[in-house]
């Protein structure tokens, strides 16, 4: 194997992994080494399956996958990461829509994980739902192992909730990595999330949220723009700014695209809902109420449209840093002209930048699979020192 | 390897497999010790996970389920099943509510079984139709190998019919067996199978034909309980009752909660539509009739609401064997307060066994595993001792 | 290893492979001796599993299904393939009668394709849509690898078109060469691709395509016949003329079914809806035209109902080669008073050749996984030597 692989390997050696048996839920949940030595073992992952080799661990094993909301990209993401360490897949097909409480969900956990080696759920719909569905079948697990119910505890991944969305945000922030040189560059970086105008509705706040509570940890000083009355979750904001001041840059919020990009180094313009129209909404899902719900996305819609102009142009661009700002987007953007009619993003400028959003995409199936190793061994890097000494071909030879 | 496994190998090397090669379509058609092997094949295989030994005998291969009524439970014990054993898991996704017969039916069996293991089937919607149609893809592949069609045989197992529900029978054996240290020590003891009150309509009666038909064949004293017109299928009745005087067991009938608890070790309180309501039911469906469809669940309904009071109580559990017999359901239970108003078992009740039915739950995906193993291999055992002497571990030590 | 499979080995020595890291779009696309290597290597694979060789070349991958029309046998050919080979299957589950076009298509072919080793891809409804949709993903891919965002490039398989149908016909052939004996065997016999009733409209034109285009290139004389306005896409007939003078066979039109059949050596009646017609349903189709679909199926059905007495029946088999022409279909066929009340072929004609059609089938898993190595490996015949030496079971013996 060449010096390469080892030498990031051994890097490895120097993180403690804090997430050893532990779900990952949210990014602020875990210590920054924690973040870190995920990003290393992701890139070590795709550079290992790169040079063809193999990262099978598991010689047999499930991933479940729980998709209370629709996915693309996370799912093929998800069922990739399981694949690559030797998981099958099986897909838990609840109905969409459906709060389930109590009972139905601390069974059904149950049920699901007798040979299960971990559960990836996306559950963004509802606010105040989402993380606390997770944290429920959390701690059905957790009473079915100490009972002797479950012989293996499976380890619950985080594919999109109300709050964060962390497999995301650490594929943008490796994204970041590559494209700066190091963590290290990312310090004193400008980074502007902003909200930016869409035509649909009821975007989760999972994204700008997951973004500035990462970024803040890095030294970046993070810039969050929105139009009045598009703000996040207080509590989250505080999370934030708290991380900025801790670490070394800042949080500064906007009410305006133009002043936010201001010499900026990177921009992720994106819309969501606002907070307090997503509580609306969770009341009015919740007691199945369609009349208010058709009421609430005819105003919200109306509100939006007030704000048309938020989005991201060659204008806004030649404002940035040497006019030429590192433009990031989780995907699928909303585009003028392409997707709708006008939207997140202008087409001249997303096109000179979409292969990149491309690559961004392209480091999730690897933050997932770390998490799924971080989970399951307590030194990462001694898995991947048995990996590379087996030396097993991913693809056999000719 | 230790002795408990060697052990627990070297005893199925005193059972002879009859299972070779014969799909598990019903307990009643299978030798005793076929069961036997069954269950401690499947204890084995619970083991061996547990040690961190793959018991992977595929290296490639496929099983296939075909679920024409709803399952999570049984289609993730499947699945797992499959998975522990090494193969993938194709779903046959179809019209769920058609009945199909004749060329459909034959030549779908032969067009998915080309390189398939294994076809897992639940087929339990129509009285007189779900084993029949197992049977005719079974009849189909037989006419296939014959033929030089196929190469080789895909076993079929029944994942819950009109007639008979194998894996959670068995699973429920296992259970019990684990609960009283031993099948010898089941002999004498009293199961009651009880009709509960449910708010839904239309159950199948595959559960309580498998307990009734399986438990008497170990020499418990089994109780059918249920109201006037609650009946089960006849013949199923009777062949309990045979069973129960070969075995030196009994099976009674009581049309009283009451008097079936008094002094039980086991109780099942669970629901079922009357036979001959399923015969109607099933006559209905055949000819899409939706009127009389609508008016026979309101008349059953109606009928079912006359024995609300069928419900495990607390009340009830004092009647029996030292306060406190082993509660059993194949899940989800109709919980009073908790997923109805009003159902099978009161709250209080359920939740000091709740964790026990997880258990009683957590046996099916080896039950299903070791239905594989004896249907592919002659000796199970020797295979067995392979997979120990190879030492293969499931997940890759650090 | 026994001298059969040495020597099968060794035949597949003398072939160039043509089709490395190339997409399998149409079969006129590519080489005779490509489509050799192909019939050849799938016979070997076969070989090798009912050997019980393990031919896992993948130690983890992905198989991509894209599934844009229903399909039960192309989707368990597909996942046996990918099963066989060692990959998972993932399923893109789309709206299934969209067509996307753009953005969406460029984006989501990457997406999915970060982990992925192969994509299939079935699109036949669009007359001059469901090619170039496979074209569009294939180009995204190329963009994608030439710009790094790609670090190994997924093979894209024609699972059926609006123009060809290659894991179909290349099945068929398979069929052929060995029904006949050889390929050699197969000059100057005369083949039938029939049009025939069926009460059912819009049936695609891949199949009588794929096999016109196919046949011509093997020597043999084949007849196209079909009811005045039923023709196929006129560039393809122009190609299986050049293929037939090219190659010493024939290619011939009729509009009657007496005088093709006249000697015939094979038949192949099937349904198929005239060329005019699709191109007039894709107009309304993407136009969202439903009183225009409406009425052309109508008026479609009436047009048919015209020729219904186009069935396949004793009396015309009687008119063929030793009155025992062999009959194919790529199934489900319309079968009068089986499936439909008058259709493609009399009940009891079919009977006679009912397992052939199976075994016809049965050839398409191993095309479609001879398809992948020959993208995959430069010399398909080195692997599988390869594979052969290291002498893995697909199943554990006993």
């Amino acid at each position: 194997m060449d010096q390469t692989i080892l030498s990031m390997i051994h890097a490895l050696d120097q993180r403690v992994n804090g997430m050893y048996m532990k779900d990952f839920l949210l990014t602020w949940d875990k210590e920054k080494d924690d973040l870190i030595l995920i990003l290393e073992l992701a890139a070590t992952l795709k550079k290992l399956r790169e040079r063809n080799v193999s990262v099978r661990v598991f010689d047999t094993g499930l991933g479940i996958s729980n998709f209370r909301d629709n996915s693309t990209r996370t799912r093929f993401s998800f069922a990739s990461a399981c694949n690559l360490l030797g998981m099958g897949v099986q897909d838990l097909d609840e109905e969409k829509s459906q709060i389930s409480h109590g009972e139905t969900v601390r069974e059904t956990a149950v049920m699901i994980s007798f040979l299960a080696d971990f559960i990836g759920i996306r559950d963004d719909i509802y606010l105040g739902e989402g993380n606390r569905y997770m944290r429920e079948v959390a701690a059905a697990l957790d009473e079915s192992v100490a009972k002797g119910v479950l012989t293996q505890r499976p380890g619950i991944i985080n594919l999109q909730c109300d709050m964060d969305h962390p497999t995301q945000s650490l594929s943008d922030l490796l994204h970041l990595q590559n494209a700066f040189g190091s963590l290290e560059a990312l310090k004193n970086k400008r980074i502007v999330m902003s909200w930016a105008y869409s035509p649909s509705y009821g975007k989760p706040l999972s994204v700008p949220q997951g973004i500035i509570t990462l970024m803040t940890r890095f030294g970046m000083h993070v810039r969050l723009a929105y139009p009045d009355g598009y703000g996040l979750i207080p509590e989250v904001m505080s999370q934030a700014a708290d991380f900025a001041s801790e670490h070394g840059g800042s949080f500064t919020t906007f009410n305006s695209m133009d002043k936010a990009m201001q010499d900026a180094h990177v921009v992720y313009p994106k819309s969501w809902a606002p907070y307090h129209v997503m509580e609306q909404r969770t009341q009015l899902l919740m007691s199945n109420d369609k009349k208010g719900l058709a009421d609430l996305e005819q105003e919200c819609l109306e509100n939006n449209a007030r704000f048309s102009n938020w989005t991201y142009t060659q204008k806004l661009k030649d404002l940035t840093n040497q006019k030429n700002a590192l433009y990031m987007h989780c995907l699928p953007a909303d585009i003028s002209g392409v997707s709708c009619i006008k939207g997140e993003v202008d087409a001249d400028v997303f096109e000179t930048h979409r292969l990149q959003t491309y690559m961004e995409a392209g480091y999730k199936p690897y933050i997932i699979a770390a998490m799924m190793l971080s989970y399951r061994y307590k030194s990462p890097a001694n898995v991947l020192r048995t990996i590379v000494e087996r030396n097993q071909t991913r693809v056999l030879y000719e």
